[in-house]
């Protein structure tokens, strides 16, 4: 047993939403109920940002159903942010609003860059001396994060994709004539696993089967190759299906389509446009009908067709991120996903140092996609067909999917405000 | 009763599909197999194409268990075509496919095109003596069809539609700090219905809830209207979500965002890119970051999230149009949907005239609109509410819903090929 901390948690989300983060967090919140070492159980909106300008809610204060609620609802519940700390003064807040709300546990659920955040608090607490223990809980569509075997949110994002290309599959089958190229652009800044899991909309045995062409962004984009690779498959089936991630790029590691260049806050570039680049270039130069299907943010909020092993996983990673902070007093740790070694698909979770994870990007391995560079092996099949078995049950209203807003009851500030960038 | 009819009966699919076109097949199917006097039944592939190729196929061949299964299955399952019968010797053609196979039964599951094609078979039969029964049997995500409360496959559409809103507003929500604009462009040449549809993602007494402002080609579209409509959500909301169909027009009637100018063998003009459009408008214009998404032929195959209601309906579409035919001796008509006067929505089928049908548009009522002209009234969804109304239950398989595929057994070709452009 660890030396008992008594305190108030925090949980914050973000980064890009999935659509069972809230499910992390409803696991941090029904365990934290569980522990009296925990006080107050508080949540910090827009992530960071709630934390610089003392926004906080009293979660507790929500209604069981709510919370219960929260594991089929997409999206971050407490609103999320991609604002990157930087200064010292706002570090120096970050604490100071922890000191005055006695904050003693900090969980924060998010990728790679909030992972890293969660790094810096936890390394300032302890140089400081002020007792902290801080876990992060890892969620990312992208999949990218080193040190755990996935991500919590993959599995659905994944799901969604796979079912969309079986569906628009059955659209260009009875459409097609052998004159149609059928694009479908999804999300994936610098690493292909959203592109890669469109293959589970293969049958089994049935490997010609959409999606025909995927493009990664850990393979060299070649524009004549892509041309022939579209013929090839036109010289032998009615249609062409081809997937291809957002972070498509060159063989000189440039992205192929960027909408006018912009960065975000904190300096990925604007992708955009990747499937209406590979549209043109099949109607310029081959004068073939292409159409192009963009899931946009609606990929990673699809609740309604989200991984039932994903989301139990993300809440297990909510409740041992608790377990690790409380009861074996862990601290500047992140919840990691551990798979069992037997035939049968199994999950545990584990634990890692922050500093491993923070800004490092898992790619694809190259070893997974076979020798055309378009499509990958049964070695990620075994992979990633776990993740998306079973189907999360959601709640319908009036014929959609019904989902929770939290009443977020604020907690009464105890600091001045504080002028950020 | 009618006077006894023997002979085969042929199936034929047209146009863009539906998620639920082929429920309206299996009740062609389930309905035709009750009544012995219709012999065998035939499916033609690809619409007209496969009677002028006279590429048929034995649908009695087909398992019990394929036809349950395309009650779920999306897009045509006998193929489908966009080619318009103009020639006179393509339509004799149609006539002597139909007298060497036998059949004095065609269903014709369609748009307006296509129940305009079924009209002229129809009338050429009657004026040759050729004893032949038409039944139209409606189908069309754009729900623009007259003499039918509403078409198979609209409330399908609009569910999986407005679910997609309700999901990214989530993502907006959490995301947004009241400098977003989400952008989802869906489907709809002439008529809005789709967009409109959108309108379902609102909770009850929650008319701020996404989406914000629809854009309709019912409505002419200003520019400036636009913009002042964007500035003026996002001066009190963190987010404005706006929902096009593809058939944004001008005050002139002019479609303002077209792929290059291309029009479809039936002289539609192919558009795309009205979400684009408006993305651009607003960076360009207001400086505020937007997002698009793009449903694609995704939204008209989403099985899986499809109307148990809409389901229901396509299929019992699929029984009238045979009963029709065989027990009341009716021709050249098309079923309709009559929705019952009561509190309770209830609907039965009836019939129409299929030159009533052939060729009409009907819009979205300009009462059911607001008179801010990006909103809809109670009217709307009053109308729109039941058709999305109840979850059709489809097969998983690996995690990913399973279709059925038609074994398509070839019947024996009795004629020389037949040349058309």
């Amino acid at each position: 047993m660890a030396e008992e901390l008594i305190g108030n948690c925090l949980i914050a989300q973000s980064g890009g939403p999935t659509a069972v983060i809230n499910s992390s967090l409803a696991g941090v919140i029904t365990e934290a109920l569980n522990h009296e070492e925990i006080e107050e159980i508080y949540g910090g909106l827009n992530g960071i940002l709630g934390i610089l300008r003392e926004d906080l809610v009293d979660l507790a204060e929500e209604s069981q159903q709510t919370i219960r609620g929260l594991r089929h609802t997409p999206a971050s519940a407490l609103g999320t942010c991609r604002f990157k700390l930087k200064k010292a003064t706002d570090f120096d807040r970050v604490l100071a609003v922890f000191q005055a709300h006695n904050i003693r546990y900090f969980f924060y659920i998010g990728g790679n860059d909030s992972q890293d955040t969660a790094d810096h608090i936890s390394k300032l607490a302890a140089s400081r001396n002020y007792p902290l223990r801080v876990i992060g809980i890892p969620k990312t569509v992208d999949n990218d994060l080193v040190a755990t075997d996935h991500c919590p949110g993959y599995g659905s994002v994944i799901k969604y994709v796979a079912a969309t290309v079986r569906e628009i599959a059955c659209d260009n089958e009875g459409m097609g004539q052998g004159d149609l190229v059928s694009i479908l652009e999804v999300m994936g800044r610098n690493a292909g696993w959203i592109a890669a899991g469109a293959t589970l909309a293969k049958r089994r045995e049935h490997p010609n089967d959409a999606p025909h062409l995927i493009y990664l962004p850990e393979v060299a984009f070649s524009p004549q190759k892509y041309l022939d690779d579209v013929q090839r498959v036109l010289s032998k089936r009615k249609y062409c299906f081809v997937v291809v991630g957002e972070g498509l790029v060159d063989q000189d590691g440039n992205y192929l389509a960027t909408a006018s260049g912009q960065t975000d806050s904190f300096g990925h570039a604007q992708l955009g446009g990747a499937g209406e680049y590979l549209r043109d270039m099949v109607e310029q130069n081959l004068g073939v009908k292409a159409r192009v299907a963009k899931l946009g943010l609606g990929q990673r909020a699809a609740a309604h067709c989200a991984s039932q092993t994903d989301n139990n996983e993300s809440f297990m990673a909510g409740q041992a991120a608790v377990k690790a902070a409380v009861v074996q007093g862990e601290t500047n740790k992140m919840v990691t996903l551990i798979r069992g070694d037997g035939d049968q698909y199994s999950c545990e979770t584990g634990l890692c140092d922050l500093e491993d994870v923070a800004n490092g990007v898992k790619m694809v391995p190259v070893n997974w996609i076979n020798d055309d560079g378009v499509s990958l092996n049964f070695q990620f099949t075994k992979y990633a067909l776990p993740l998306i078995t079973g189907e999360a049950e959601v709640p319908y209203e009036n014929g959609v999917p019904k989902f929770v807003h939290l009443n977020k009851i604020r907690v009464d500030k105890m600091l001045d405000s504080h002028v950020f960038e």
